[in-house]
């Protein structure tokens, strides 16, 4: 049986970081339903994500997207949002929306494009610089619509440039994230198409590259945890991108697919003895609210990887391993669902009760009438969102 | 063999109807890469549209997209595309962008969206009467993105009752094509998901509604020259919107992705006896040209389904009738595949010869100068787009 | 709030049919594990579903396979089955492995093999005559693994015509269930692909012929439950093969891979009022227990479809109507997930206790020595299997 | 513009190895239909391959599958083939049809199973040693149905260690290929995956260890000819296993469902350099010919890859690098496709003429009267299979 004090422990020091571009406006290539309330600056999207956390109290830190979340001065930024009780995580790039990107950014057959995205990358290490930051996020929209578009294997070769050049000028507690994709916006071949591919720039790279896992960025029928597993043995995985699923990288809250899959995901991840904050994986949401409300939707997904993880937490491991070296499959398996089957609601709520939280922060939120403060603040200027 | 003579005569009278909205900007979510040239308004698509068919001679039509393309006298359009050489073809209508049909059109839960949407609706069959076109095209991007988000079930009967308003408004020699797609913009579950939806609702509509096949719109794996062939044993094939993918409704250029589908997919619509303009079926293309230049692509579009119905006709019958039944499985393969490895490519260039136009269109469209014109031209203005 | 009496009679009324053939051997075209105490003939097949539904009580019929369960005397075995405490479930037809059906059954091109394949439907209806069962289960394997093997539109006037001799010889209280299947054994076409192109044929049939999900015979991606939904709306669904998947037709234990999804449909289920035996659905297991042992892994099966039901009768549709309509995604979806995230064991054992049964089927069965004595008693013969 | 006679040289220069166990039966698990002149030993299947090689002239070596391929003296059987005009190839191993593999192999949790299982693959290199075989092909079926039934890390520890103590017997001339598999036989998590797990393993057990790509061995949408580009600029690719699909693991002839996708592939094979015999890449088919006649099947799939092969080397690369490098989307493209869509059968028939060989291999083999003579000869025994 699991320790459930060890358990409460566990989920009381668990982290969650929330993107500074989901509370912002977000949509499909048809139509961006905008929401009133939705912030106008980076200051406005910390304060969405410090609210998440007074509520659910385990997302203490808010990724930015550069140059989305640009500003003047990144210190003062960062005092804002230690202010508001959050600290600043992983810097985003984004080489995908200037006019100069159309046929790639670092994978680019022009050199001078490859020049002004490389650029990019090491502004956003000296962003990292000024806001404490310790992760920079890689994830390129780069690739080809069509066979014979670009050479895939000079488009490799400019990558393994980009990433080299990226990596050396890391400082020492800083490291590469290094996102892949199977497709989208690219939808014939993505220069960083698999975990494999990333994997291999990884080692390549060196001790300070790890990737990234986006839940939403797989072929139909990937086995994601068995990723997680194998990235842990090989001690490259670096950080998740949490959303979820049913058929592309539809960006739905976490867990809302399928949450089986999640709690697979979250039982490798406390196998692997990476849920403590100190083996520095960085867990983050990457979602897009197009048609709920942003904030009660980030904390319902903050909720859902927590209940996963307590299921995962609660798993008899020794009785599992137990069945699964006598070989019993049914056994194995009933000890698996038994932890996925309970309902770990009231645990949670005890851990946040222990927490001097809420038990229920999506009630909680919307009691707060901070829904309705937002709506009525945030009136004029420009509303931010993926365009911004 | 197939007779040469009859096969010409079949590809000169080929018909390829063009959408409006290829013309203008495309893009995906994370970016629309504006062109230079692009039309400013439904005239100059047209003027597009016209060049398209001066250079490959079967492409006479242009489909519009209301209100993408809402004139205030369709009339007058219809006389202005005739002064060009082409007609107006299908009417789509555009029930996904207005901020109201956030949780769907004519599934909304709310009456008073579903019945704006269904007056958008038989707008669209007003103008049909103004321009004399035939065929109203339906499209709804309605759906749910989560689970329980709506009652599947309250929204076919939702479906079911804009359908009938709009059937029972059609005019005599008016038809209703009605498409389907597994996803997006709606990630949980799509109104319309697949072809036997909407062929079930066309079976009740009546003999005015047939189906309409985005190639881009199914699963994984499933075999659309099937549905195709199906579809036409049943009498309910209306049309198509071509284009290709690798992932998911990519809308790459028609027969870049899998030009042996296309081939196979042309292939049953020859062997049901459909490719002649008379049987009634709107070929229509429906692709987003994001980074390639437009018309070349879009003439080169036309051409890919060029090659692949001729290869289709050039399929020995009898030669495959008899190995079929023979149960000769690799002399049938052989038969069929001996056709697809033709090069079409000359016999194409004798047919548009016989027809007064260059042999290689694309070709004789970079000569033409007119990309250099238009691009000179369409300077100001607000560029056609998704958005406009 | 649901009404839980109300819920507690619902599930004491649920039946689920189990399949002979899951209790021999089976296996994938790599090997073929035997498994110790498999029964060797319908006599002990029928004697282990027995044992299911002594220890489930919701098991009360056991589905024939022909020719696998082929004996001389139906109406003994019938008998036999009674003495037992159950009944004869659906016959399922088998035209797939006589040599004769190489290039298909219904659909071979030879005339002589389609009257071999129907005279075996026949032959069913006679057996249903012989052991009361009211449902025919037709899966045919027919289909072509190369483009141009053989002609699709002909193939499906040979299906016709064979379901339309099959269909009027069925007796006034007998039935067609037409299954669809993507792919395998055909790996290029398959004569009915999907639930569509089932429910053509069940439309022109007449009110005797309804549609059988078999859930793991899908496209990536299919919204299994919206074809539920759509079904019962048109009133003609009529069986599931109840299995799981995590790829193709993998026919795993129901609920394994993804028991969401199980939830969702049996949602759309209860939504649609067919949850009730009267309503006339077969709820049917069809599975492979390749690896585990075979009479706990059905029990387990059986009672997976019970905690998703019961987790589908918890939703309080009054709240989940209201979250509808008033378009709140976030608190609609959460009124799904609400009963979806309770633990419903308790309730079950509850219902079971009701019942004069074990709480725990499965660990009542290892209790009971039944699988000892199997292994110890079915010694010698020919085990049961697909090829049997 | 492509030197045509340096296309001729390397067209007449390809080498593909054929597989004994595709002469042998072969099927699905619903069926096995057996064919009439099957080989019913080692010493038969040598000889048809020998004919494919007779009339093909590309295919000079065969590969073995130990134990389907047991015989007492290897020499002899080596001797046998070479008598016959070709060599013995990879030795591929089989952990996966002994009883004791139910639950896996080398990662199995009873250490002994794994000591049987890696004493196999010891007994293979023996093999090697005796044949003269340069190539250990390792392709696992290890894996787990169901999520618990065995811990996916400590399956990866096994492995690694069975793939080491593999590795250190090699001898300086041998090497192991790691094939990987996204399911089947195992249906929720294999133990090799994909392309990043064989790569890690590989890079870690040394340069000796490369990964075999089995074309039908992805995940849907899965852009096999990146892996292939990747992996030869990593210089880690070390053999093919060619066969095509439209499903799953289909095995159907290479080139039959996408010979554009074939095409892509042998692009980037000869883009890398890769073609040359002298490279290393073991071009082997891997096919199951359920339906169809075997030896025509193999010789037409041989000459499916040729047709590939030739029109990859007819791509004109200076105007494609050209096109690539001026960001030419559509032109690019265009040259690729120029290949593509030209008829190389002439061509490829005049590379046969040129050795002495009819240039139409599959009616030669038809009027050579083999097939009646096997048929003829074959009687008794115990035809080859799968199960032999």
């Amino acid at each position: 049986m699991a320790d459930l004090a060890a358990v409460k422990r566990a989920l009381a020091a668990q982290r969650i970081e929330t993107p500074s571009w989901a509370f912002g406006n977000s949509g499909t290539r048809f139509k961006v339903f905008a929401q009133a309330g939705v912030p106008r600056n980076p200051q406005e999207k910390i304060a969405d994500a410090a609210t998440v956390h007074r509520f659910t109290g385990v997302a203490p830190t808010v990724a930015l997207h550069i140059p989305w979340d640009k500003v003047d001065d990144y210190a003062e930024l960062r005092s804002y949002a230690e202010s508001l009780g959050v600290g600043i995580g992983a810097v985003n790039t984004n080489v995908f929306q200037d006019d100069a990107y159309k046929l790639g950014s670092v994978t680019n057959p022009d050199a001078g494009v490859r020049r002004k995205a490389t650029d990019h990358l090491l502004e956003a290490i000296a962003i990292m610089d000024a806001t404490g930051s310790r992760d920079l996020k890689l994830w390129f929209a780069d690739g080809i619509n069509y066979p014979g578009q670009d050479d895939l294997r000079n488009r490799q070769d400019r990558l393994a440039a980009a990433l080299r050049e990226t990596y050396d000028r890391l400082g020492a507690d800083q490291r590469i994230l290094l996102e892949y994709k199977l497709f989208e916006p690219a939808f014939y071949a993505t220069d960083v198409p698999d975990w494999g591919t990333s994997y291999a720039h990884c080692i390549e790279l060196g001790e300070k590259a790890t990737v990234c896992i986006d839940t939403g960025h797989h072929a139909p029928g990937t086995n994601i945890e068995f990723i997680v597993a194998f990235l842990l043995r090989q001690n490259k995985l670096g950080a998740f991108d949490f959303n979820s699923r049913f058929y592309a990288d539809d960006d739905l809250m976490a867990g809302a697919a399928d949450p089986f899959q999640l709690f697979r995901i979250m039982y490798e991840i406390v196998r692997g003895g990476a849920l403590d904050p100190a083996y520095g994986i960085n867990f983050m949401l990457d979602q897009c609210h197009n048609i709920e409300t942003k904030i009660p939707a980030i904390i319902r997904s903050v909720m859902n990887i927590q209940e996963a993880t307590a299921k995962a937490l609660l798993v008899d491991r020794d009785a599992l391993s137990r069945a699964q070296n006598d070989g019993d499959v049914l056994e194995a398996n009933a000890v698996l669902m038994d932890a996925y089957n309970t309902d770990v609601r009231p645990l949670l709520a005890e851990v946040r009760a222990d927490a001097g939280l809420d038990p229920n922060p999506v009630a909680a939120y919307r009691r707060s009438g901070y829904q309705e403060r937002i709506v009525q603040d945030r009136v004029g200027g420009q509303q931010a969102g993926w365009g911004a």
